[in-house]
């Protein structure tokens, strides 16, 4: 119980304490904050009230403009500062509660925050890790037979990202112009995207990294892995489908990347962990671990689109559906020896459930445009339209409390021919 | 002509002036230097120098300890820099030749100067544009008549590849363990890389940048292009191969990509343009420039191994072998709004002639390990051993005088279990 008061389906209670970046109209000054019900608690103004044994140290992390230095520390540093907010926001503990002008200079509204990218992200990953999703696209362009490619089962496939276009939940996405070849019998065309889609995702924040040449074998996995976020990884599907052979996905995903601001500590997490997917053929045992890193998290996408009454919700899905661990993807992407920084970005790839009200992409959902996904009021849609704003949520159920990740939205911007 | 003296074949005269980033024993401090001769000019030292409109205002760009900030600032002033330092480095201008006390601060040998990777790269991407390159590798996994895939020759392909392990020439690359399945039949198997490889390439860094949803277009391109270095995008062959599918290479280049610590000038290079190769079918207007924007620069690849009497030459090529101009990339990366941030590195690809002694892999010159290189005293190779060194160089032939790019080394590790 925390001095703060909030609901029982508030995203941000006690349990949950997610970081956040922010800046408010009267300080642009961009800090860390802590969502604790409707408030954001601002580390910047509180950071003297950590003196464990490890923070008294290196309480400057909580005076810069990202959470790098922060997800730099490890656990038990990590484990510390959430002890320390556990504590000092407690409904039992005077200090802050009772301190009626430390109090108004360290929380903030969080309807008056600004929230900005928690993170200077060095590189960002996307894997590919939900069974159906991936099995869902491959049976649209390769048959139900050849669905998964033979090493999918074998290892978390993933590429590449950029890092440059990932941007905070709330930007506007610009739907992009580009080459696409709708017929094949034809030369390839320039002009708007025409199968502009979202994919519900989530990512995980790396702690600290490893040096080029080593790895991060998967019994350490877990102290490498800060917190996650909801994830809509924009996808321009005719871009996307004439540009990717041989080497993948490349402008199709870069018109933008969202993330929800909220980073959400495995700490916090922890209570939700289920079993892992069930792994047949069992993999390779530099990707075998016998703990559960799996987390059971409703996710949930909804459209509001012009003309309809609010949001409709387009499909509820879960994160359990992933079939990779966050631990395999790691040590999978470092085995190479490819060095992390605190601070990457690794992402589940789009998630979807087995029905057809669980599919986490408008691909899926309207199955490769051979049907409408009804948003209401007698609108209806295949692909995105400009002014769709896409809404994606997600929360852990406790027992009588949430840990919730708020929401990252995106509004599509109608497209703007870069030559005119 | 300059004060310090050099050779015709020297690297590094007066009309090149590549900038690069060193430190010495004396002075571990990153800073930036100029090459000149077997000299760095030091720039924090000589900054008072730059007193031109431009640079008075900012030349704390040479104080920084990477390069992103001069690369930040465009065209104007980096020719101003550019003709200050060709003033102050002439033979003809007293303030630098004649005062004994500031030379000796100004100036560090060489071969006492560690060089560090120039630039913080935000993010890294590799194109595909060498056409020979594209057919060979395509003549090898799907036969001569589906060798090109039906989009290259209507935009430059390329993918993501891994900022964070972009190292400097000199670093060892260390042999990775991974995953692959060489036999199909069988499961996959977890150990060394088998194929190692390198490839040729050459790799430009961006100057400033453009806003997400924005794009750069043809006709300004050239003001987005700082200058070059030379890159061994290395490579493992089995690795890449079983990962790759369907979303492209990922952890078979993740070990390392080496570059050469000079970044030299798109003004030093300008002599050197020649016409572009010729494009049939013409691209879309976005992509098409009538100016030239190749050029002609020698490159070469030798590998040193145990046992031979020092480096042998394998591939002698050309970057105007290039089908898609830095120009055209530049476009194509930045049409549908990605953004582009000062110092962000676009590579070539591998770049391979026509004829046998000109491929930039060692893939393509073994033909898929159909035949041997010899390296001479005997050695053969079809992939690289343990202990190979791989020296890749490039330079401009002018009149009387060469503006080169010294080298890109690096030198293969034996693996490391990295579970034993
Ligand atoms: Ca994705
Ligand atoms: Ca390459
Ligand atoms: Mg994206
Ligand atoms: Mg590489
Ligand atoms: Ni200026």
């Amino acid at each position: 119980m925390s001095f703060i008061q909030y609901e029982q389906n508030c995203d941000f209670p006690i349990q949950n304490l997610p970081y956040g970046v922010f800046s408010t109209t009267e300080n642009p000054q961009h800090r860390i904050g802590v969502a604790i019900g409707d408030q954001v608690l601002d580390l910047s103004v509180v950071k003297e009230l950590f003196h464990g044994p490890h923070l008294t140290e290196c309480r400057d992390v909580f005076d810069q403009p990202v959470l790098n230095g922060l997800m730099a520390l490890g656990p038990p540093v990590w484990k510390e500062a959430r002890q320390t907010l556990q504590r000092i926001l407690s409904a039992d503990e005077g200090v802050l509660r009772d301190n009626v002008e430390l109090r108004a200079k360290a929380f903030v509204p969080q309807s008056s925050a600004i929230m900005h990218l928690p993170v200077k992200i060095g590189d960002y990953t996307d894997f590919y890790s939900s069974i159906h999703h991936a099995t869902n696209v491959g049976t649209m362009f390769r048959g139900k037979e050849n669905a998964l490619m033979p090493n999918w089962k074998h290892l978390p496939v993933g590429y590449h990202g950029r890092a440059s276009s990932v941007v905070i939940s709330g930007t506007p996405i610009r739907r992009p112009c580009g080459q696409t070849r709708a017929d094949e019998s034809q030369p390839p065309v320039f002009g708007p995207c025409k199968l502009m889609d979202f994919e519900l995702e989530m990512a995980f924040f790396t702690g600290p990294g490893n040096n080029l040449s080593e790895a991060i074998p998967i019994s350490k996995a877990q102290d490498h892995i800060f917190g996650m976020v909801l994830m809509n990884d924009w996808s321009a599907r005719d871009i996307q489908k004439w540009e990717y052979v041989p080497l993948g996905p490349f402008l199709g995903k870069n018109m933008g990347t969202s993330i929800s601001p909220w980073v959400v500590t495995m700490e916090a997490l922890a209570a939700f962990t289920i079993p892992n997917h069930p792994q047949d053929p069992k993999p390779l045992p530099y990707l075998q671990h016998e703990d559960n890193f799996n987390f059971d998290i409703n996710l949930a996408a909804a459209i509001s689109a012009e003309g309809t009454n609010g949001p409709a919700m387009v499909s509820r899905t879960n994160f359990k559906y992933m079939y990779w661990t966050m631990k395999q993807q790691l040590a999978h992407h470092t085995v190479t020896g490819c060095n992390m920084n605190p601070g990457d970005l690794l992402a589940s790839g789009t998630i979807s459930g087995q029905t057809d009200d669980s599919l986490g992409s408008m691909l899926e959902l309207c199955w490769k445009g051979t049907r409408e996904v009804d948003l209401g009021s007698g609108i209806k849609r295949k692909f995105l339209k400009d002014g769709d704003e896409v809404v994606i949520t997600g929360y852990c159920q406790g027992d009588g409390y949430r840990v919730g990740f708020g929401s990252c939205t995106g509004k599509v911007l109608p497209a703007v021919n870069p030559f005119q």
